[in-house]
């Protein structure tokens, strides 16, 4: 295991997935293990007004579904009271992609058709993801298979985004533990960069980008069925991805020994996280293909699941070059958090 | 001029120059005329402790040029005295693109040289930008003009970032009034991404993207040499880009008349932008070519000047998909700021 020298002169990186350069800025730094979190209150903390608390499912959008289906549910699907995007407008059957979008003479246009639901993963206000069991998790990431199997038969529905924002400085505005699913009637630009950029890495190498752990120094868990690292070229301090072992380009492949798997690994870096960093908020994300592109078409593409906890602010630099300054070397950030012990 | 219906569905729009997609959601807008600001405290507002002022030069990393130069000035240069890149380090001569950066088994690395200058535009701790006279703004803008210049010789930059930001939430770590520019040793993907997706407008219908006002509806204001508007596929709530009615690629053929009419039209844009917003945090960011390249290579690509109020936080969907939800929609804004008189 290398050891960091006192310092480090800066150094840039592109990663192979998401194709962006990212400078590794030590001189801007505290030492790695003195960052933490301000830990930010989270809001809505009186669970008697909570409309994610069981018991108050009156006060919420409709349900799409529950688990179990009875009162005594353990999580819930559904729908977000402020959708991003209608459910009920005219949707097109067939291709959103530039060639029938409208092009209109300031630029392209599609009807803001698709899915904005909200995934409540815990029927109790003050426990958190991390406090589930693996096999609870598991059942939380079942729900998102479920539900994205579902959204599956819309022909217009392209990219389905499932995302987690806990904190309310990393955009969640309850505090009751949730996730969410946008169902999308286009594929962003930054899926369409992935995917070209994991075929490019696949015809030079003839490997995938994401199927071995790349290097020991950047591991910092694994199990049976995943391992979790610090990528080469983290945008963010302390951005960690989970990754299955097994090649695999739809997250909605996951199987059910898989996902109580998945959720023990995720349960423990989320724990890692919090002690280390003092619970800091955070986001994860899982990065999947597009939905109506089936496996063969995309050898090269694997889903993972990113986790960025918000330590550093974004200002005029990273907004105007897509370029990202991390102060925390991937290899150092990695180290610390292999070598922490939670008591699970 | 359209009148808005008081209920709109969502829609996603594609910006021509951008190439992001974004999802425009007045259901989870307020008002567009009710956007305001909690506008938190700037940091730093205690001036005699601040490096920036004029009489603590002492206090601040070495200084590049001064304007006028001599000990009463009213703009300095200088080295960030926490530089995300290093000038001191060996850099090659000649290009550090995919072909001749290192590649490990991990992704491409290049040593981290380059610059990262400060711009301190004003002596006086308790003046904004926007409360300098229009020729002033000019000289700051002149000074970024006169930096690119000198950094052009080194033929290892490649994209030179100039940006401003205003307000602890955008970035600021002083309160005193100041832009920076960083010197890369490589082209941002987001810069690349930029003049592609220019490049296609103009084989596609054989006109730049920005050479003339898309719409009335999204203008704001003009002047004899700029216009600003709020653009068609915005990301953000009362976005506005400042574009040159002439054609040109890189920024730094800015010569001094149109300095000054820029530092006018800047002026009052910031201006409306502080009334109208509870005096945001902010902020801009200048995308221009990179400066390796002549204009006849990208008759395409066309500068402008790109300002962000801070509004809105940035969640797990935007992180993951790179698409932005934008609650206002472009002509909405357009007309509010259009509308506003400014006492100047």
């Amino acid at each position: 295991m290398a050891t960091t020298p006192p310092t480090r002169s800066p150094e840039l990186r592109k990663d192979p997935v998401t194709n962006r350069w990212v400078i590794f800025s030590p001189a801007r730094a505290k030492r790695p293990s003195d960052f933490k979190s301000k830990s930010p209150e989270n809001p809505n903390n009186n669970s008697s007004s909570c409309p994610f608390c069981i018991g108050n499912e009156h006060q919420c959008a409709p349900e799409i579904f529950r688990v179990p289906p009875d009162p005594n549910w353990k999580l819930r699907v559904i729908e977000n009271l402020y959708p991003a995007l209608s459910r009920k407008l005219d949707h097109p059957n067939g291709q959103n992609d530039d060639s029938s979008s409208e092009l209109s003479g300031l630029g392209r246009v599609v009807p803001g058709f698709g899915f904005h639901d909200v995934v409540i993963e815990t029927p109790v206000h003050s426990v958190q993801l991390s406090d589930l069991d693996p096999s609870e998790i598991g059942d939380v990431l079942i729900a998102y298979k479920r539900r994205i199997e579902q959204i599956k038969q819309f022909d217009s529905i392209k990219y389905i985004q499932v995302f987690k924002n806990h904190g309310a400085s990393a955009g969640a505005s309850m505090s009751h533990s949730h996730s969410q699913m946008l169902s999308l009637p286009i594929v962003p630009a930054s899926v369409s960069t992935r995917l070209n950029s994991m075929k490019e890495h696949f015809n030079q190498t003839g490997k995938c980008s994401l199927c071995k752990v790349q290097s020991k120094d950047l591991l910092i868990n694994e199990t049976s069925h995943f391992f979790s690292i610090a990528p080469y070229a983290s945008s963010f301090p302390f951005e960690i991805w989970i990754i299955p072992r097994d090649h695999s380009s739809h997250f909605d492949e996951l199987d059910n020994k898989k996902a109580v798997d998945l959720g023990g690994l995720l349960k423990l870096i989320l724990k890692k996280m919090a002690l280390q960093l003092n619970n800091p908020p955070f986001n994860f994300m899982i990065h999947t293909s597009p939905i109506q592109i089936t496996d063969s078409e995309i050898p090269y593409s694997h889903w993972f699941l990113q986790i960025i906890p918000q330590l550093t602010g974004v200002g005029g630099f990273e907004l105007g070059s897509g370029c990202y300054i991390n102060p925390v070397f991937p290899g150092d950030a990695a180290k610390i958090l292999r070598e922490l012990n939670v008591p699970i």
